[in-house]
């Protein structure tokens, strides 16, 4: 089936959910290379917004998320990539998924999981995933 | 805490999970506006790109998503929203999940999930959510 890339020039978001736990782990965005290189080698790779080229998960941290199986939405302008995660989290800020914090009423943000390792032991203090 | 709205041109893409079962139902995007209307209702409401105006979910259909808890991540521009959702199906094809579809190394697209309602008694020709 074609993907549709054009609602976000190129671009598709990419939930990433544990295959095991269900717990949704992050969201980042796929143009078509990063999706085919994900599908090739079978680990989450991105398009970073951020430095305009392909990311691959884990390239940095160890931390890949490899892919058990894709789903795509009715529109076909989002996937839902269902993963192992071998390693202990997949958050650069130290935390099984990065949806660690819990937005209160009023506007403030808690922090509602545990952090599972030390973000500057693996990422050295140029945190880049 | 502020949200990141800047990244998409004042969009964050909001993911919605079964805050029962786990299941990730459908991915959204939500302006400002939409974000307050979230909250200040409790009921899901998204903007929609392709009508460029605030779409309450269920508005149509009956089938509501009822907040539950939100989740922001680590960059502040996404969300993950838990809800409660009483209706048979978040998705306007008549399933649960929008993502109903596995995607098979080939490129075709298997339908993965079981039709739990008729869209075309629910939503009628014009399929709107």
């Amino acid at each position: 089936m074609e993907l549709d890339f054009s609602k976000l020039d190129g671009l598709l978001p990419a939930v990433v959910q544990d295959a095991r736990s269900d717990e949704v782990l992050m969201v980042g965005f796929m143009n078509a290379e990063a999706y085919a290189a994900t599908l090739e080698r079978g680990e989450v790779t991105f398009f970073s917004r951020s430095r305009g080229k392909l990311w691959r998960k884990g390239e940095q941290s160890g931390h890949k998320l490899l892919v058990r199986e894709v789903r795509v939405d009715c529109d076909a302008d989002t996937l839902l990539v269902r993963v192992e995660a071998p390693g202990p989290g997949a958050c650069h800020e130290g935390y099984r998924s990065c949806f660690y914090r819990r937005l209160e009423r009023d506007g403030s943000a808690a922090v509602a999981a545990e952090r599972v390792f030390d973000p500057a032991t693996v990422y050295g203090k140029d945190a880049k995933r």
